[in-house]
């Protein structure tokens, strides 16, 4: 399937470049997609850095199957930006995979997607969703229909493994929903 | 009047130096308070950087008039910690002057105290606030009662001045509130 991982400067290194290599070797593609195109961005512990493949002004949710969101300080400098929040809106309004780990769910917050959702976060952003009406739990990884969130780098195991589960369910139906709605 | 400043790696180094600055100048004592005491602390631009006075355990709220919280990623730092959300909270429990700006309000929002207050933060930081009952608006400066908040750092000459303001009567009434409120 086709992933769209949106990405600024100051990433967590690992929750961005572990599921990245682990979605590309299940067989997915991975698309980087940042301000601007060709872009340096580096992690905030300064061991990954990686160029961006598109910026957002070439791209469309339309040509995704799922949308990738690694934690950090990455999100908080997304979600500054409509033309991000409404890129993410379209993934969740489309009830496409949508896979966010640690301040990841903090794009969702801004595309003001969570109510009635069941979630986790990094413990910080916890705190910002029990404001809201979803259902915030305190669990290495959390499923609800399309959303996969995790809460921080030591739960990318089980972050990955659920990822890859979803996207196998829903490569399996075009991506289109649980395997048996008509197309 | 004594003036506490909770600060962590990767703040917003103007957010931290230009008040500070200026709260000395006016006559104020800044104690900087990190996790630990001596600690050496890097503003994210790079372009400041200040050893902590005294660690978060060392400290208690009472020895302090007033407490300042500058931007960046050092406030979602420091709100992971339950004994800085505490300390926060006892500031605005006693309705003693706090004085927040950018990403300084995160602190305020994970110390529950936000309800019903009229405040601004960093636009990110804007949009998380509308979950709560909150009264958010988006102006360089609200002064509210004892809250002092501001957006970012090209508001800092505005949140200067009001802060300076409001330290000034509270200071003329021993930091009791308004004049005339008996002790």
């Amino acid at each position: 399937m086709k992933i769209v991982c949106l990405l600024d400067q100051g990433f967590e290194d690992s929750e961005f470049q572990d599921p990245y290599d682990q979605f590309r070797a299940a067989g997915h593609e991975v698309t980087v997609v940042g301000f601007k195109a060709g872009q340096e961005l580096k992690g905030y512990q300064g061991r990954v850095s990686v160029a961006t493949d598109r910026g957002i002004a070439e791209v469309r949710p339309e040509q995704f199957d799922a949308l990738f969101l690694p934690g950090g300080n990455s999100p908080d400098h997304l979600r500054a930006s409509t033309e991000m929040v409404e890129f993410v809106k379209a993934f969740m309004a489309e009830d496409k995979p949508v896979l966010a780990i640690c301040h990841g769910p903090q794009l969702l917050l801004s595309a003001g997607v969570v109510g009635g959702r069941r979630l986790t976060a990094w413990r910080t952003i916890q705190g910002d969703l029990r404001y809201t009406d979803a259902e915030v739990v305190d669990e290495p990884v959390v499923v609800d229909r399309n959303l996969v969130t995790s809460r921080q780098p030591d739960d990318i195991p089980s972050f990955v493994s659920k990822s890859l589960d979803l996207l196998r369910t829903r490569g399996a139906t075009g991506g289109q929903g649980p395997v048996g709605t008509p197309e």
